[in-house]
């Protein structure tokens, strides 16, 4: 059945419209008409069946019919990455989502090219890859900040799972101890700037890793950290 | 510095002629010239120092100067893995190499839109993988078979870790034995038949495993997959 993220209430007997590209999708793509059902979630009120009213040429409402699932959130995952060039920093984006990454934050260090994106289609790629993958919620893309701001400004009690190519690091399973909320942190392609590096393992909420005897593109990183990390401490237990 | 994966056998003293895309990628690419030094491994005989000689428009030889690594293999850690959509299926390779696979076999199911694919493109890209992720060999990519065939054909001693969407698996760490060789795999876009799950959940040597709340896409679960085997029982520990 077709997931669509929507940012209205959900409530019995509610209707609403859905965005012009979405009405779009439901209409012409999907070929859905009056009284067709879909779910629909908004991150806080659940997942809900809602049925096409009002299906014309230019657009269609929503109706909503009955709770299908309460809420529920992921573990408090995030991840951290270094702006990659596009097309792998959106791979990355899709599959946090997939993976049930709460949030993904976009970070600028020593070796990253850019020092911008666009913030709003990795938004819209982690929307739809959450409705993709069945979770009820979608993790918000933060703007690129710099590394050393990023971690000035570190919040007390969350740990960053660093993973440190340079070897000496333990296997993530290993490595990691349970607390509430972890942080995966992924360098650019070049990795870290070596100051960069001494400034990470020197930090005391920073838990360096290893991934592996190979050298990972910065997606198959991504993906690895946050599939052990889930597997050690998250909800694939 | 640049790895290329060479057929020639690799002893003190040797010389030979890289293929003509390789010679390509040498001087035009990347712009080397005579004396200029590179790695070389063939699989078989470990890592040596290469340098560029007779280097003209047409080609170049490469002359073996000394032994770099000698030659290690990783687990015996195969991925089976569905014809999905060409994109996706070359992630699927690319990553398999820089995971450590040994061997990538293609398998047609029941919900497997395709029964034939271009195998050498996707040897190459492995190849390639291989190349840039520093491993000493490069896995073979087997041509298509049906599912049933090779479940017929199952060799003894082989543990088939089968990644079971339907959700009352257990995760891949909790699950997995200490054994030899192990076999990952993946199913197609749209997931097993339910009699081709109810076989492979019948089978001795099939362990069905989890992996995690989600749906993931076949990419995602290759990769999530191939990194659990092998931070539970491969070259990760």
């Amino acid at each position: 059945m077709i997931r669509l993220f929507v940012p209205d209430p959900l409530l019995a007997g509610n209707r609403f419209h859905p965005t012009t590209e979405q009405a779009h999708y439901l209409r012409n793509v999907m070929r859905l008409g009056e009284g067709d059902a879909i779910l629909v979630f908004n991150g806080r009120d659940g997942e809900w069946r809602a049925t096409l009213a009002e299906v014309t040429k230019r657009g269609c409402a929503l109706h909503l019919a009955e709770p299908i699932r309460p809420q529920t959130t992921g573990p408090d995952l995030e991840l951290i990455v270094a702006l990659v060039k596009r097309a792998r920093l959106e791979t990355i984006i899709e599959k946090a989502a997939e993976l049930g990454a709460s949030r993904v934050r976009l970070v600028v260090t020593r070796f990253t090219g850019a020092d911008h994106t666009n913030v709003a289609r990795l938004q819209a790629i982690a929307t739809e890859a959450s409705e993709q993958t069945g979770r009820l919620d979608v993790p918000e893309v933060a703007p690129p900040v710099k590394l050393d701001r990023l971690l000035d400004d570190w919040p007390g009690g969350r740990r960053l799972v660093f993973c440190d190519e340079a070897g000496d690091a333990r296997p993530v399973i290993e490595a990691l101890k349970d607390s509430a909320a972890h942080t995966v942190l992924i360098g650019p392609e070049g990795g870290f700037a070596p100051e960069e590096r001494d400034r990470l393992r020197a930090l005391p909420f920073v838990i360096p890793v290893s991934l592996g005897p190979r050298i990972l593109r910065a997606d198959t990183a991504a993906i690895s950290a946050l599939t052990l990390v889930q597997a050690a401490i998250g909800d694939w237990r």
